[in-house]
């Protein structure tokens, strides 16, 4: 695509960003917690509010009810568009806004500040988290079709208001709609940069297992001088069954864990390495300083690449103020794995019980619960759409984009790979300090504006 | 001493015993509940009674003030009386009786019933804890005094009213009235029997040291998602510790943990292999079978003769139902050591402090707290009071009377050990069944008439 093409656009954009911060404006305005069911008519107004804009730009867009919030649907395929068919994702609806009184001003009445770095910021409940990214999508191509009267890609748009409450709707709605919303490869926009210069897309997310045991020894609590030294005591035996999770090294002893796990490409690596996050870095600012995971490997590597087993809870016997010597009957822990790309979530949990059931004593019995299972996910980092979005993002920020994994879960990505066969593409440009869920949310100015540039440029290189 | 001494006396009292148990149920009425504010007067009334009681029976005896409910102290020493000075110690404060709904008569209107099994029973509160065992001392003095004019040996008499309210004024009342209780030998009556055959006099009891660790890791509680596998987990911190606690064959690995203690003597050991209690049938009540202390040593021994270590409670993140992907800041146990005679608590809360510390990740921190410490306790099982006692009990009852060992702490054999420098015999008649401190509570009308019997001839073999 010639430069003078996507220029056009970017020159428009900076024309026009004042007037796209109003339009977030008045989409911020709109009280769409969706968790709240005094705010459903926010949420349906929000709902709305997006579908007219979508059909102000052009597409064949509505809202689609569900058991709980509408979705949001449009579509635009331009006669000239070519390549790839996107799918983007965002969501409308916002977490709640207590505790109130820790706001500096209305969480509805978005207002444009300067954070203590002198930098402007966009303040409002869900300026990040998710409304202001998912502006930037949609102000994209309203300057690609101000600019040439069409979309270089034919897009397909899908904004949810159930996000922030477990998108209870979600996967129904997916199944149903499977044929209209399979397209090449879904962009979703509600992630951050490594830092405010080096734009980032997610490749990796780890998946979890969640498992709660609850380990039972004599009939009732006993006394521990009348039984003390004679009767099996369950914290003992939940304490070895934990401490027999982890070798020396920080590995995962539970036989097969580490089955189908592959070692993160010498190219990924290098490119984390390079990031210059040390250790004491990462941990410095929670307090700590020596990695906890597997020797040998970097913090990045060990949150973003590595599988763990984390012991969430456990309790056991008199917990209370003073002392009580109590030998209890119970005992229990909540467990959770997380898992990398290869795993199969009930693979583990199997392996899990059956490593725990080998620790428990013949006169004890162990009961397990299930919390929720989901694999890991990788996107393909060879495909062309992530090396051209790679492309796109390093041309609009100070430094090239970088491939990171994110620690936690993310399940719409999963949704995407399993309902509709799709790859995901996870660009965002959110950062660590903007009080996502929190009062005073903000989304700086900057992620705002140069995140809408992105977009117009990541919809040129995929067009190419 | 000759036959026809003793018989005389055994003989009043079995002519005496329906009066006996009428005093008994005198004392029974009398609502002593010494934590109940409310019951301060009923306290000072079974003191009163108890004082008068002695009066009665020719012992220069009194109530005296303490902080809170007075003691009774009494003396009788006989021109003729020969052998060891006796301090006989008994309670006459009661338990509550919540829930009262449960009592199948008023508590404090003591009747004869049936039990199960055909066997005439005292029901009250305090039938069996402590008034029906304190009063088998007074009526065998009783019956000696009507029966001879005298008691066998000098004999001193402490009834405390603040047993089962922990006591308070017990310390600072034997340090004040050192001279005037200091004997020969203590004789507490607030133990049970091995079974309904067999008396029994113990001759240990376990001491105890209290540990409270607090492990703290990150400076506020994590996601699992995003600092799993590199952060501290402190539950995992504390799972190591406590696992570490015991090896494989159920020792305690604290270093220098068993310097002191002592083997069973072989013929203490061999007397309890000989009462035939199985691991099946100390641990089937329980639902256990399997005994979890050191290896090749009886159930038995574990409890009355080992120290131990167990862990109390445990507590680490999330707790309450359902699942939180946390990876918590801090971690606590409470640990609590079980000691044996020989071994020194300040000693083994220091090492285990060291062993602890030694475990604690360099980035994390751990605090102690320190709840109490009691070394353990064991009496001269060779001495002449001992072999005497055995003798007399064994005359009175179906099989030999034998010593056994406990696994809790009975504070005031310390007490009396340190501050009156005396030896105490610890002989009772209760048993496992008698609901002490629970609704129904009971005491055998035969505990309640041979055990004045025994003590009767326990005075007359002291006496010898």
């Amino acid at each position: 695509m010639a430069d003078a093409v996507i220029d056009a656009v970017l020159a428009r954009i900076d024309a026009d960003i004042d007037e796209s911060v109003e339009r977030l404006f008045a989409l911020l305005r709109i009280a769409s917690i969706s968790t709240d069911p005094d705010h459903a008519r926010a949420c349906a107004e929000a709902a709305n509010w997006c579908a007219d804009t979508l059909n102000g730009l052009g597409f064949v867009a509505g809202t689609r009810p569900t058991p709980g919030h509408p979705m949001v649907v449009g579509h635009r395929t331009d006669a000239t568009a070519a390549g790839p068919h996107v799918l983007f994702y965002g969501h409308y609806d916002v977490q709640p806004v207590d505790p109130l009184e820790l706001w500096h001003t209305d969480p509805f009445a978005p207002r444009l500040a300067e954070d203590e770095a002198g930098r402007k910021v966009i303040v409002a409940r869900g300026a990040a988290d998710d409304k202001g990214q998912l502006l930037t999508f949609v102000e994209a191509c309203r300057a690609w079709i101000a600019v040439h009267g069409r979309l270089p890609v034919p897009v397909t748009i899908l904004f949810e208001g159930e996000e922030e409450s477990g998108s209870p709707s979600l996967v129904p709605f997916l199944e149903a709609n499977a044929k209209e919303l399979s397209h090449d490869v879904a962009l979703i926009c509600d992630t951050g940069m490594w830092d405010r210069e080096t734009p980032a897309i997610n490749s990796s997310l780890r998946g979890l297992v969640g498992e709660e045991i609850v380990i039972t020894a004599a009939s009732k609590d006993l006394h521990s001088g009348l039984f003390g030294g004679a009767a099996r005591n369950p914290n003992h035996v939940l304490a070895k069954i934990l401490a027999d999770l982890h070798d020396e090294n920080g590995h995962v002893r539970v036989p097969g864990f580490y089955d189908g796990v592959a070692e993160t490409p010498a190219a990924i690596r290098a490119q984390w390495d390079s990031l210059g996050m040390t250790a004491e870095t990462f941990l410095g600012g929670i307090g700590l300083k020596y990695p906890a995971g597997e020797g040998g490997r970097s913090v990045l590597e060990q949150v973003w690449a590595r599988p763990t087993a984390e012991v969430n809870g456990m309790i056991g016997g008199y917990t209370g103020p003073g002392f009580k010597t109590v030998i209890p009957s119970r005992a229990s822990a909540k467990v959770s794995f997380r898992l990398v790309g290869g795993q199969d979530p009930e693979t583990i949990r199997a392996a899990f019980r059956e490593f725990v059931a080998a620790r428990v004593p013949g006169d004890c019995s162990v009961a397990f619960h299930a919390h929720g299972g989901s694999p890991g996910l990788s996107v393909d980092i060879d495909s062309p759409h992530m090396a051209r979005s790679l492309k796109a993002l390093s041309d609009e920020w100070p430094k090239p984009a970088v491939v990171i994994g994110s620690g936690g879960s993310i399940p719409i990505v999963g949704y995407f790979k399993d309902i509709l066969g799709m790859d995901s593409l996870l660009i965002g440009f959110g950062h660590a300090d903007d009080q996502i869920h929190s009062p005073n949310e903000k989304y700086d100015l900057a992620s705002f504006h140069k995140g809408i540039r992105s977009w117009a440029r990541v919809l040129a290189e995929l067009a190419e």
